[in-house]
């Protein structure tokens, strides 16, 4: 199975290493779930990336970005993940951008990961995640490439045998995730911890919560501890990618789906197609 | 004037779009003032590259990188900066790094900019930056690829028009410059910011405590203000690139370059050799 990658739009495959999205992670990325040829929650992915391009002050041009992204996927296999870096380009003198620097455009695809089932139909054990996300309220909400503690946090988890993990602010606030956002039921109702000062917007996340919304029983968005999540009704991990994991587990407490939890993963299964 | 680029120790100049480095901003560098073809401050470089690696736990050999940057600065102008960039490599799945991943090395170089002589005979006008650092103790101190803070710095005091700014954390702690670090006399005492919560633990900063501490008069590290520094009887930014720039005003108060300022500025001479 081919998996291509353009740089700019061509087939050349490789990165000048003056790249500024090398040198400081200067510039933002997708992930985008593709099945049956066809890019899910695609809007959702563009938006939140055209708000991180104007939020950085890189000048993109969404119109041909999406043409050529469109292009890329008709040369993919039909289900995989594609993943784009927008960066700022090449150029400046040391930290300071040159106002008119050309961004750089990364396609690139890969297998979809195949995950345990039993991940999304009786749910995941998590854990929760003993190092803490810097708070930056400037940077909060966007996919930037700025991803150590990620990196950091994937290692965690991975080293703790955990499927995913509640992470904390500096503060000791439940934010997301490692590469996911977390909801949770309590009396009733869907909450989502807010992400104005750290976390990323994932796009799963906003359209449950636009969704939601639309039908009238608007998403809360709050601040939490790991505690309210522990006296929730229902936990669910969730992104653009996988779609909804329930939480069967936490720190000895356990849960079976529940009905929101059900009702969000058929939200997904439509997104699918 | 050839400036070169050698990736990985070949001259083909380009990095896989797949690089952790890119992604992520899973990697270091650094960025080394060379003079008359030595490297200046080149054990301070290479032990803060090699504290760097074992906190992200990226397993580099430090022995052969130093080789292949010495046979790079012999193939580079006898004057210039360059940048060794260090990151994780190649692969992983997601933000997860494969335990055995190949760093990838990138050594490149430019000009050594002209800095007007004015900055280091008379001091600068220095600002006060109003973008704050996130605290984040983990990674305090290192100098990783994870720098969309500094360009976002870098932007404010251009359009501000300062040579250089005061940049604190998100507690209104002063912690360095955008690009600098920061250091003031108080009662006749050398003191600057600690860099234990957020900021880069600068070489030419660590040299200077070096060297003080050797000779028994110990630089002070601690928590400070605006006011402290504005209240101080000299203040100097540093770097291991154009040396000592004294601060001649900031916030309508003005100094003239003192004695201590003086002695450091010296001391960065005879590192330029």
């Amino acid at each position: 199975m081919l998996y291509p990658v353009w740089v700019n739009g061509s087939k050349h495959e490789r990165v000048d290493p003056a790249d500024r999205g090398l040198a400081y992670g200067d510039g933002l990325f997708e992930t985008v779930r593709v099945e049956a040829g066809r890019a899910v929650l695609l809007d959702q992915h563009f938006s939140r990336l055209e708000t991180g391009a104007a939020s950085l002050g890189i000048s993109l041009d969404m119109t041909s970005l999406r043409r050529e992204f469109q292009d890329f996927i008709a040369a993919c296999p039909a289900s995989c993940i594609a993943k784009i870096i927008v960066t700022r380009g090449v150029g400046g003198r040391g930290y300071l951008p040159v106002p008119d620097a050309v961004p750089t455009r990364i396609l690139s695809a890969s297998e979809t990961p195949a995950w345990p089932s039993v991940h999304t139909d009786s749910g995941i054990d998590a854990v929760v995640c003993s190092f803490n996300l810097a708070i930056q309220p400037a940077l909060a909400g966007l996919k930037h490439l700025n991803r150590l503690e990620q990196v950091l946090l994937r290692r965690e988890i991975a080293e703790k045998g955990g499927a995913e993990g509640l992470v904390c602010d500096l503060q000791g606030r439940v934010i997301e995730g490692v590469f996911s956002n977390l909801f949770m039921v309590r009396h009733g109702r869907l909450e989502t911890p807010a992400i104005s000062r750290a976390g990323i917007r994932g796009v799963m996340r906003a359209s449950i919560i636009q969704q939601a919304g639309s039908e009238g029983v608007p998403v809360i968005e709050g601040d939490y501890g790991v505690e309210d999540f522990l006296a929730a009704e229902e936990i669910f991990f969730c992104n653009s990618i996988y779609g909804l994991w329930p939480v069967r587990s936490l720190q000895g407490r356990h849960w079976s789906p529940g009905p929101v939890t059900r009702r969000w993963q058929a939200f997904w299964q439509q997104q699918l197609g």
